[in-house]
């Protein structure tokens, strides 16, 4: 199964509209219409479809996957009866509206040139545990969505990642358990502003206004039977129709099972959490030597997940910024 | 005003219900019932102020101020009705549901002891930019929960941090105008397991595991106008009654208004996010070299919001952790 999004607007605002397709070449169906004609099929009037419809699939993917196996039902009866076509024309927006947010670094050769970056040797603890940090889930943009460039920075950058979708709740669990808490798989870009990310990091608190203005994700959301984890999938970046790096899911040093099962030790797994691989192996352009312009256009691909297309914008003008303290203590 | 929430079951399973006051300790009114009486009170049907009380007072304090002013008139005529008083007896909930969730550094002892905690200089930035991690928003307890103890870890502590709640949405805010846009203050507890959180960071992504298990908020958030700012809030924690620390406000080095305008540059900021100034200086046992035991009752304080009290669990016996692996780059 694959799930999207586009956005309708009849009048009371835009609101988005959950998709789902057993193959997105062939095209999208509209959930929630498909479901409502199937209840009407199974004898409920027009209005109580209507509402049923929209409870059990709303118009998060969070929120959707959050209502269980009734949710995925509803997705292969609409994919199955084919009878809510969209246009082929239709724009796709974010899949997802994560319920939360963790980025690991999984790639070895990626997080090893980071730390080069930064003068330190790789600690010891990446190769102990997944380290993550919390990201911000409520700046996502997606497909053909321009990427912002904030004010206080001269010097974006696209990371391209594997981004795991939670499905359901689960906790203390181990990798064996862990993929049936996976909804799916999506491409993420998580846009960085190296400038301003360097300076943040000395402070040891991770990454901040470096990262929380912009993330992208999508096209869509693919759930695992459609995929070939075993072999790896092939990720890689274009940028304005050049190819810049070629890389392997397979090169991961944790799985993604045991990125969800270490998440889930004493915590609760949410549905529509997001987790990110950390960045492929040069899969951004700090480690390949290149450099991003405002206006560039960058393609992410993974085999089987499709092409995450973002034009980068440009600089808006204006804004606050701190000024400097004077130490109390020396 | 000083908002807060309970707890209701009425056969439809655990339901949130926000209450207001103009003085908690003369009590608390059901703002939702308050607000339905209102509306009959001006003409509706009593089925129609029902579903309009609900649409204007939800369960979450951060969708009630993603209302805008409707919410905030709907608890200023219930306090002053005082037509739906709840009993004395009812137990307090988490007083906030925050939508997102980020936590500075701002008070100068308290982050210089970290720094040499972790045998490293004070760096350059903590005095350049208001420097923050993105906390985890899904996994907060309030007032008398327990505190979870997570299985891999044998060190938890406490931070008393001042919590700032966002009322309505902004973007690239001068000091000036940010203040316009926090619903209120509230205590916070960012609760730490020391050890794991130690390993983590030398990973230089900041806290993850170490922090993500719970964080807890509350008693309820007092709005501004009713608190004196200028003069500093007293902080203190007690521990099984004993009294740990006496800090102030007063101390930031990043003012309320600097932190709300600095989180919204290049972001938008979005009713219910939640603020953290940092730990308090001596606000954890850490910096005072003391040490947690399971079963210990903490209570912190801060002037004006009450008293957040929460007693630590007992280590949960079982999970899963990761295997290490052998690195294959040098």
């Amino acid at each position: 199964m694959h799930y999207a999004r586009t956005v309708v607007d009849v009048g009371d605002g835009p609101q988005p509209r959950l998709l789902a397709s057993a193959d997105p070449s062939s095209g999208w169906v509209d959930v929630r219409t498909a479901e409502r004609l199937r209840l009407v099929r199974l004898g409920a009037t027009h209005q109580a479809a209507a509402r049923v419809a929209a409870a059990v699939v709303p118009g998060s993917l969070s929120e959707a996957l959050s209502v269980g196996p009734l949710f995925q039902e509803a997705c292969a009866a609409a994919v199955s009866a084919g009878d809510a076509p969209v246009a082929a024309s239709t724009p796709l927006v974010n899949a997802l509206d994560p319920a939360g947010y963790r980025d690991f670094m999984t790639f070895e050769r990626h997080f090893s040139f980071g730390y080069r970056w930064q003068g330190k040797p790789v600690p010891e603890v990446m190769y102990e545990l997944p380290v993550s940090y919390c990201g911000n889930p409520l700046a996502f943009i997606g497909p053909d969505d321009e990427v912002p460039w904030p004010h206080y920075s001269e010097h974006l950058d696209y990371e391209l990642e594997l981004g795991i979708v939670i499905g359901r709740p689960g906790t203390n669990l181990t990798p064996d358990e862990a993929l049936q808490h996976v909804a799916g798989l999506t491409i993420l870009n998580d846009v960085s502003a190296r400038d301003i990310q360097a300076r943040e990091m000395t402070g040891g608190l991770g990454p901040s206004k470096g990262k929380h203005f912009a993330c992208a994700v999508g096209p869509w959301v693919t759930s695992l039977d459609e995929l070939d984890l075993e072999a790896g999938l092939v990720m890689q970046t274009r940028v304005n129709g050049e190819t810049w790096n070629r890389s392997t899911t397979a090169d991961m040093i944790w799985s993604i099972a045991e990125l969800v099962a270490w998440t889930s030790q004493a915590e609760e797994l949410v549905p529509g959490m997001l987790l990110g691989s950390g960045t492929c192996n040069e899969g951004c352009t700090l480690e390949i030597g290149k450099r991003l312009a405002p206006g560039d256009l960058v393609e992410l691909e993974i085999e089987g997940l499709g092409v995450l297309r973002n034009r980068y914008g440009h600089p808006s003008g204006t804004g606050w910024t701190p000024a400097p303290r004077a130490p109390a203590i020396g």
